[in-house]
């Protein structure tokens, strides 16, 4: 195993997307990866993608995509794994290259979601859950969500509002990230106001459908030396599952994919939550913020909220999340969001993130999510000078 | 990187299984491996899969299918490369274990195909193909290899029922493989006979839609030394692309694709089509078989359909090919397809055939096809002593 390097990012900007195809969306962030990269060649194209057959009447991505992007010949596969795509397909180009089976892989996410009605969005993201128990039954994602949001505030006496910090926070932070798709504020009275979605997850609590891409140039760690001024070095990418249906699950607050995957993560890299300066949280619902900080170490369990009630989730906090909007206002084109989050990290770990930037920050952590917990993806980046 | 052996192999039935799910088949499959393999571990599932979401209303299968087949917990992702996909999980599956990050993995393929009405699974086939430029003006994947067919026709002199023996090789090598969907014999007469489907595409030039599952057990092979009695080491494992839309292939007739990949696993061996005892085409049409035996390099430009009339294709023939049936007769659960066709390698090479066996057969190849030839993975295993 060697140590491998990210040396280029790409993102388009998050939005509705009507007048671009999936494949245009994609060719974007892949381009401006290899041109950030500046490299000349590559050899595997791991694209992270959810719907694009519900969607977008489009499978095989790979060959589309790597054509349409001038790869042609290229390895190249889609990788799915729900809303936990996007960083699948980079643990996969993480694992070829550390494995020294390829040394320059693009990892693009891409999802296009907004060309379709709003039933057959939600129909199609069900298709995260367990089709036979959750789906089949009518429990839409937000629904799926909303049990758990309910659970988690009656277990720990939790009120609705104290969930509000973490939409704050994103939106605050989505002000300066040119890539975000809802680059405003929002007040703590903005979110007691806004409309319930599915009692007691509101608008504010929850990601937007939309369209966008990201992609991300891996390489070897002593290539990157050469080639880049400031490349990141992969220091954990981990998988783990848990069961699909909440149901089933051992322990329902307690995200044990989540657990699992940070613990991997953090035995790979030899590295615990203290060592992070930021951590791009899975924040699709704002409980999905709380549980993930519990999972991964950064609070107790009942005490993700009290982080941001205590003002600690902020650019100068204890631990900085959704640094750049996050999901909730960078938005969350499912199987692009894990490869945004990366290049969210990377953009810290260079020092570029302008008026987001964490003083100091030299190690980053992003946990993508796929489904209600059911598969969870750890990576940490380190900056390298 | 180390050498990988596969040390057990598991495989559903190919039919219509209207009374079993996609998740029972895939473990089905799962469990037969694990229990041939005889391990007590396993670190990672990779799962081959093309249309769960058009046909079961399902993602996210490597959460699913890991809980379900009692492995909760490992890392298990879904790897889509339209009828590609099962050799494409096997790639990255060779890829973890290659390059020492995965020590035990599982690679499924599934599919589930025959719950839904003809004119869905034609429409969700045709994803495998360019969305803009020929789903969308009707071609269906039919359609597609009848378009190759003709011209390989007019191209090279060939008439159709020159394309015979590769359908009556494939049905008479099912008769004696106990999970093949059509275990029957049929004559040149019953081929000049067939309905035609498009023209000059007919029935018995086509492989059937059907539900199936297949998975192997891969490990080090050092491993492998003590725990097999016949383990089966990868020689090589090669993912190329081409473009999707036959129109803008360079070369309609070259499989392009195909070509790149068998030569870079041929490169990656060290080995060439004349060391081959056996080679498991991608027979989803007979147009297929003879592309991809030109191709890989068995025969001239034009030839490959000579290689059946001239008697070279049966067990005992020169390139013995679809030794249990191909995908015609096998039968052709899309994206478990490649699994099966290693699973078959593996049971030649263990000397496991039966009535089937090739004899001394020491080293073998198969070659998974995506859409109309714009993803190819070639595998070549080799028998160990």
């Amino acid at each position: 195993m060697r140590d491998v390097a990210i040396i280029g990012i790409g993102q388009v900007k998050v939005g509705e997307h009507w007048d671009k195809a999936l494949k245009e969306l994609a060719t974007e962030a892949i381009l401006g990866a290899i041109k950030d990269a500046q490299v000349e060649r590559v050899d595997s194209l791991y694209i992270g993608n959810m719907l694009s057959g519900e969607l977008t009447g489009q499978e095989h991505l790979g060959a589309l995509v790597s054509d349409f992007a001038g790869l042609r010949g290229v390895e190249a596969v889609k990788i799915e794994a729900a809303c936990g795509s996007g960083a699948a397909a980079l643990r996969m180009g993480y694992v070829a290259v550390a494995g020294e089976l390829s040394d320059f892989v693009v990892v693009a996410g891409v999802e296009k979601m907004t060309d379709r009605p709003g039933d057959v969005v939600t129909a199609s993201l069900a298709m995260a859950a367990d089709g036979d128990f959750e789906a089949e039954n009518g429990l839409s994602f937000v629904a799926l969500n909303a049990l758990l949001m309910r659970r988690y505030m009656h277990e720990y006496g939790v009120h609705h509002e104290e969930f509000a910090p973490f939409a704050i926070n994103a939106h605050r932070n989505a002000v300066n990230n040119p890539y975000a798709m809802f680059p405003f504020a929002v007040t703590a009275d903005d979110f007691k106001k806004a409309k319930m979605i599915a009692d007691p997850v509101n608008l504010l609590d929850s990601s937007p459908v939309c369209d966008g891409a990201a992609a991300v140039v891996l390489c070897p760690m002593d290539v990157a030396r050469r080639l880049a001024d400031h490349p990141v070095r992969i220091r954990a990418s981990a998988i783990a599952t848990d069961s699909i249906a909440l149901h089933d699950r051992r322990d329902l607050l307690g995200l044990e994919g989540a657990a699992l995957s940070a613990h991997k993560a953090y035995s790979q890299a030899g590295l615990g939550p203290q060592d992070m300066d930021l951590f791009e949280v899975h924040d699709a619902f704002t409980i999905m913020s709380a549980l993930s900080l519990e999972a991964a170490g950064f609070a107790e369990r009942g005490q993700g909220v009290r982080l941001g009630l205590d003002g600690e989730i902020g650019i100068d906090g204890r631990i900085p999340i959704t640094t750049m909007g996050g999901l909730k206002a960078r938005g969350h084109p499912v199987g692009a969001t894990g490869v945004y989050q990366i290049a969210e990290v990377v953009t810290q770990l260079r020092g570029q993130a302008g008026k987001n930037q964490v003083p100091d920050a030299r190690v980053g952590m992003a946990q993508n999510i796929g489904g209600s917990g059911a598969t969870v993806i750890t990576t940490i980046l380190e900056a390298i000078d």
